[in-house]
């Protein structure tokens, strides 16, 4: 086993403490308590039933104890005395989005992830979108509906790993996902005064938020900066570390529901979002989905031999297109001459690819009778346009930050994506679209799902003081009290042609 | 209502927190955080249980909500908001001595003391004496037991004043006293080495403790200094201040099952608890109680007329003869010739007071047919020497604290007289025994039951770093290391003639 390092939120370690004696300390608590600070543990708290059991375990081990240490706001939890070593101590990461729920199960006595993995989130029962979940969520009762589902979903996952040996919950999501989380009433975040009910829950008992695992273990959720710019974001900038930075001017772009984007290194930090469209995340297409085995995330088409290539995760047959895939497929189709600036569909050539879906022309991508379900797999032309206006929304958003820091995208140095699809962005796709300037061709860098990470990188370097002085730092940007949004997004609607 | 003093253990008070508007800080807690904070309530913790109520209560109320917060080791629990004032906000102080429990009961709004009273302590079904109910409590059930047994009976107590109404609880007890609160081993603490459980208990929250009251209220326990020196000395210390006193040097004596004893002021304190043995109490004669009505608690013996006189307390038939009666009764006999300075009966005169019990000698200080419970109220001759030897521990701790700081007792302010009769002492009597000095004529003053109202003292003023300096500041000496003790009490075991 490893040595223990100071700073992760659980600490597993044998300590040695002095045996009674009429010369030292009379108690058994202080006795521990003195041997637990020569190692760097102060401010440590027993729970009344650590307590009853201390004695009797120091005597068997001979005063030489193992102790499980859980971080707390003002110091450390003992958690768990005993004379023999644990057998399992793991802390689990929680990235509560509003589609799926990332779980990272760390092992702290290996010092490794054991295990990551994503569910459905069990709120799309009560609707698919977050709007639809704020309007089911108005009543006390139908709020604790969704509460006590998503708590019921995650002990439930938690279970498979032994319950009891979970002592850390981490947890990140928007703000609307953090009020479900905690049960908190949603009704005034979207509604003018907005005014969600918490900016930070900070390090609570895991059992305050119903959460079944050991008995004093700890949760902690990252806070929120506005209704539109959550933990999940504050969770991504802790795992980016562009506040850290200490030269030059780095982007962390998180590509979801909403666009979301900091500017900024260790000096300051300016942040914007806008409800983008959902169009960016390719799971509200008719046929789009997230990143899953069978979804299309390659499109490749020739327009000399007029043909088209797709690939789709796994190789599997396919069942839908994934947001990275949307962009490819769209950035393709403009260079083909099959859509044009505006996003128009051209029935130039492949003519079997276009159809009308409910009087809507579409551009099928995949065939039936190539698909898993039988089905074609399209876009819709209404789709293009929603995506346009999406991405217009971004390059918006990106431009803006630059122009209120003074800076071109030139001095950039870096372009961190992430969100659903930050591992998979075709880049150059995405210029082309003019969804990122060109600098980013070379200086962008995916983080894969930042959020989660950061959830992650908290169990490993609980640094509260990093992320207040985060929340501290962070310039928020209301896009529609911006004049130049418009005069912006008025020309980044279409693709850019050269 | 008075206007909030800051350091109470709770405060109530109305915060008119600022709206939400698009200028202002966003979110419903962090407002109302902020204009607590301008009230000089930092570091506020709101349970999700209040945050799940704060915006519908914020909004009844027009933004200026009532709040109870509570003391906590690190800054306050937001424990109430509402839109209309609390109806009744109560701190509970707890006395927990090992034959009665006294509960002081405070009213927060009404800033006063609306109740004060002691009830038996249910462990006496276990065992009269604290080393029973030690030997009882060696296995874990029994243990069990007798935690349940005080939990409950005090839970019966609040809940006579609405137990939700019940924010805080202070409790103070001798260290056994307060693991059977606590529900912690005890087999360690009489048994060489010893070694107590833990030092400290700090603030908690009540239902740790098992406490049925409000669902975030807190209890405080009074932390110990060794098996022999509790947290009742700790919170009658507290009370008595003598640990604030800038010049001179202060006892303060606390007369109970042991004898403890603290000598110091604001510079240095030094301390030193004897098993005393019983006897000063009074409850464990065969006749002996604690004060109650028709405990004699005055005895006066005119030597000329040979007559004796006696009162009780509430003027009631006599029934028993209690500690402040026993001291003046022995000081009495002695002054008439009817004891040796050894304490042997003399039957010189009265001879019909004097009787045997089973074979010892005793003398009727109340005759059965002027008893309530028509038996005769005596004293044997076996406890007239043990209250000697008692009387003589006392006088040598006293002593030698005063030779280890190297004054005399003419250096002394005051005796800080305290315990079960602190309020009834008759000093004259005490000095005539030699249990106090002849200087304590003079400055001696009774603190009543210092334990208790240094608990109560803890819910006005909760100043935790002014507890752990005293806890710090203190010098245990144990006597049986003494080399002196022998020597002075060799002295001291009789009645001194002048």
């Amino acid at each position: 086993m490893d040595s223990p390092v100071r700073s992760r939120c659980v600490e597993v370690l044998q300590v040695k403490s002095s045996p009674p004696s009429e010369e030292l300390i009379t108690f058994d608590a202080q006795r521990l308590e003195e041997a637990l600070k020569t190692q760097g543990y102060s401010s440590v708290f027993f729970p009344l039933k650590v307590l009853k059991r201390l004695p009797e375990e120091l005597r068997k081990a001979d005063f030489n104890v193992w102790c499980v240490l859980l971080k707390d706001e003002n110091g450390w939890i003992v958690a768990e005395v005993s004379a023999s070593p644990p057998k399992e101590v793991l802390g689990v990461a929680v990235d509560l989005g509003s589609t799926g729920i990332a779980f990272y199960v760390y092992d702290f006595l290996q010092s490794k992830l054991v295990k990551k993995y994503s569910i459905l989130n069990p709120q799309v029962e009560v609707g698919e979108d977050i709007l639809t979940r704020l309007h089911f969520a108005r009543k006390k009762e139908k709020l604790d509906y969704i509460n006590k589902l998503t708590i019921d979903c995650i002990n439930k996952e938690l279970a498979k790993f032994g319950s009891k040996n979970i002592y850390y919950v981490s947890v990140c999501g928007n703000t609307v996902m953090s009020h479900f989380f905690a049960g908190l009433p949603v009704n005034h975040i979207f509604m003018e005064p907005r005014s969600p009910v918490t900016q930070s829950y900070g390090i609570r008992e895991a059992k305050e938020y119903g959460l079944d695992i050991h008995p004093f273990a700890r949760t902690y959720m990252f806070p929120s900066i506005g209704p539109y710019f959550g933990g999940d974001i504050i969770s991504g900038l802790f795992f980016s570390e562009i506040h850290r930075k200490e030269d030059g001017f780095y982007f962390f772009i998180d590509v979801g529901t909403n666009a979301e984007v900091v500017l900024g290194n260790r000096d300051f930090l300016i942040a914007c979002s806008g409800a983008a469209g959902p169009a960016l995340e390719g799971g509200i297409f008719e046929c789009g989905c997230q990143a899953k085995p069978g979804a299309i995330c390659t499109v490749k088409i020739d327009k000399e031999k007029k043909t088209l290539h797709y690939q789709t995760i796994a190789n599997e047959k396919p069942v839908c297109i994934c947001g990275s895939g949307v962009i490819e497929l769209i950035a393709e189709l403009f260079k083909a001459g099959l859509i044009s600036n505006e996003g128009k569909l051209l029935p130039n050539f492949m003519q079997e690819r276009f159809k009308k879906v409910e009087d809507e022309l579409a551009f099928i991508v995949a065939f039936a009778e190539e698909t898993l379900h039988g089905r074609d797999v399209y876009i819709k032309q209404g789709e293009i346009k929603s995506f346009l206006r999406s991405k217009g929304a971004m390059f918006t958003i990106l431009t803006l930050l630059c122009e209120k820091v003074g800076i071109s995208f030139e001095d950039i140095e870096k372009f961190f994506i992430a969100g659903t699809f930050g591992n998979h962005i075709k880049v150059d796709a995405a210029v082309t679209l003019g969804m990122l300037p060109k600098e980013a061709l070379k200086k962008a860098q995916g983080l894969g799902n930042a959020a989660g990470e950061g959830a992650l990188k908290f169990l490993l370097e609980p640094d509260l003081e990093e992320i207040s002085s985060i929340i501290k730092n962070i310039t928020y940007i209301e896009l529609n009290k911006e004049p130049r949004f418009m005069e912006i997004f008025a020309g980044s609607r279409f693709i850019p042609v050269e």
